[in-house]
């Protein structure tokens, strides 16, 4: 019993005490999140960014803030205050030892997705886009932009699931995949 | 003070009630890892393992475990009881919305790394493969099989900074990449 409680007691002050959350400035952007690669990862593609085409070798690292993470692994579903962010990096090769296949070198840019639905009334998520070392970002904007794309093909909420084979697999198990998304 | 105080209490208490230590069965064989998929992630390759050629598709995802990971970011070095782990996963294209590039899907394989000169007194390093959901595992050798190549040809110890970003900015940082993994 007393090990459980101390487990109990350190689980919650953990929680608040070294939860992220989403910080903004006066007019509305979006600070840069500072913990991102000590998040939960949630899986990598490679070459799926816009543009890329047949050949494209960027990276994209996708990362759950732990708070909200835990949460979706109890529920299924992502709480008020989620942030998940994405890493782009470049993709090199022929380094080192290495002969074929691709590495991940360069930070390109850092996007990040916040729930809200209080702030975001219209979608209840929005998208942040932080190229190179950029420290703030608006609002890529509501019923439109990612939100767009988002709203009608993602399979777990908002968030491509579809992607993220253990979150997926959360999702199914809870019942919190779309319908469209499991046809 | 008081705040400084509670945060150091909670995070020596996390540390030690949360690190995930290497268990050996009584052969000697390692026990698979569970917390993984929470660990610190440290870079993901496409098509790297061996004999993927250049069509190679599988993803390789490399995480840390997190107390390993703190003493690292501290000093540019793996302190003893290290455990790094390397998930294989199956790598698709034409999912969902996708059309180029590859996402991540089922697990293949996971592969642990551990460090203990008391134990691995030739190398310092075991490597242990977990094929499927295979649940212990043998060390593949010292003095040969993996230890070799990464004796010879690994950035920072025997793991394969080169490859990790953020892993080789703290090395450099520190001055723990070695020599030749520098010309």
């Amino acid at each position: 019993m007393k090990l459980a409680a101390l487990l109990l007691f350190t689980s919650v002050l953990t929680t608040v005490l070294f939860a992220e959350q989403p910080r903004y400035m006066g007019d509305g952007q979006l600070q840069r999140p500072t913990g991102v690669r000590e998040w939960i990862y949630l899986s990598s593609g490679m070459g799926m960014q816009y543009g890329n085409g047949a050949a494209g070798s960027e990276f994209t690292n996708v990362f759950a803030e732990p708070t909200a993470y835990r949460e979706f692994v109890k529920t299924g579903k992502w709480p008020e205050g989620t942030m998940l962010a994405m890493e782009v990096r470049r993709g090199e090769s022929k380094g080192s030892i290495n002969k074929d296949g691709r590495f991940q070198t360069d930070l390109l840019a850092l996007e990040v997705t916040v729930k809200d639905t209080k702030r975001f009334k219209a979608d209840g998520w929005e998208y942040f886009a932080f190229g190179g070392k950029v420290q703030t970002a608006k609002g890529i904007g509501q019923q439109g932009g990612c939100n767009a794309c988002h709203n009608k093909n993602a399979a777990v909420e908002n968030t491509f699931g579809q992607f993220y084979p253990t979150i997926l697999e959360i999702a199914r198990a809870k019942g919190t995949v779309k319908k469209t998304a499991e046809e």
